[in-house]
């Protein structure tokens, strides 16, 4: 079994890929990579894994993405990167389910929906696990309006694509995942109370399959989050030696 | 002629438009709803606009975006919001010319593209604006290597979008017009001899009738920097009194 340790800085390329083998560079606790491992499990697409530290960052990884971002998509000698861009790339390009609306409203509720994602959940997550982030109830305040819409949106189906997870639910799930990291580290929670349906919303994407081949438990990504806020963030936390 | 004065804090909420009239909310200096308005001039759509202050936002918009940010589009009870989901909206829902392209790899070239233009270049431009931004040689240096990709990506065709502007022409110009203003205001402007090709497309899409339509004159921008700068951004900068 190939390693899941991360390729770093001064690191040899590894060896392309075969023919016709779809390959996702990533790193194992990147939220954004998260989004995309969904999406290729959701749609059960066959693909290798390349990690990558993404504080130590490989050179050879600025030749294939010059951002050097995870997730990053090798497709038959194409790139793509950005998470979105990939999952609307592997929803376009790959047979299964289709995850993404055709109709134009529908598609541009998605952009809107991600757009307050983007506005306001995503950019706070990691500062509110600084219990010492100047300004943090102002951040938490805006990171709970950004959840407030999100609660509204899931009234009536049970995912956000509907009877089963689309593109949102997805996007959305790995800082959910992360969430309970949040309370140990810095004491903060959303409560059931003033989230009913983000609740019953987070109990029914635990129980998907896909969810479940990409989850890692809390421990592990404490492990993690602890090694970021220390400055040295481990890409292998959780691995054996 | 109706007037293009900005709705402020306080006022009334305009009439709602007529049936079948589609209505972009805008501010006349923004840079993002300014690209809804190229897509909307290059797709030949009738539309009334409703120019809002985006510093003292009217209490009514927030109830028809709860982002309350411009470009908002109005359509038939329908509402569509943040500038390059407006900006496919249109493409996907009128006639004319089709400015996204359906392959997806086309298509994901855009979205990556996109993505350096909104890591590098467009949250630095106003802070190049600002001598005095701290870190200033480095946003600089940011900024110009998110260019460089441009550069390379102009090379083939007039446009990025092939023989005639397409999504990315329209997205990045509102900044490439207001370009000169840097200038002005700070001393800072990109060299031809740097960036021949990008010089090249920018006299290409000045020639343009739908840049035309919406072209405003460097002072004009400028009065409107200026006011930025002093805290109180000016939308009706350049309007009869």
């Amino acid at each position: 079994m190939p390693t899941q340790k991360a390729y770093k800085t001064g690191s040899t390329a590894p060896e392309p890929s075969a023919p016709g083998v779809l390959r996702l560079i990533s790193m194992r606790f990147c939220p954004f990579a998260h989004r995309t491992r969904l999406v290729l499990a959701a749609k059960g697409i066959d693909y290798e894994t390349v990690n990558v530290c993404t504080k130590n960052k490989p050179e050879w990884f600025f030749a294939i993405n010059p951002l050097a971002k995870v997730p990053t998509l090798q497709h038959d000698g194409k790139v793509v990167y950005e998470s979105l861009v990939c999952n609307e790339y592997l929803d376009r390009v790959f047979p299964g389910r289709k995850l993404l609306p055709e109709e134009p409203l529908e598609k541009a509720r998605i952009g809107m929906l991600q757009a307050i994602w983007d506005a306001k959940i995503s950019p706070n997550f990691y500062k509110i696990a600084n219990k010492d982030q100047e300004g943090r109830e102002d951040i938490i305040k805006v990171f709970k309006e950004g959840m407030s819409f999100l609660e509204k949106e899931v009234t009536s189906k049970s995912f956000f694509g509907g009877d089963e997870p689309g593109f949102l639910d997805y996007s959305f799930w790995p800082w959910f995942e992360r969430m309970p990291v949040l309370e140990v580290a810095s004491g903060f929670k959303l409560e059931e109370a003033e989230f009913p349906k983000l609740f019953a919303w987070q109990a029914a994407m635990r129980d998907r399959p896909e969810v479940k081949e990409h989850a890692k438990d809390t421990p592990i990504h404490l492990q993690y989050l602890m090694s970021r806020k220390q400055g040295n963030p481990d890409p292998d936390a959780g691995l054996q030696a």
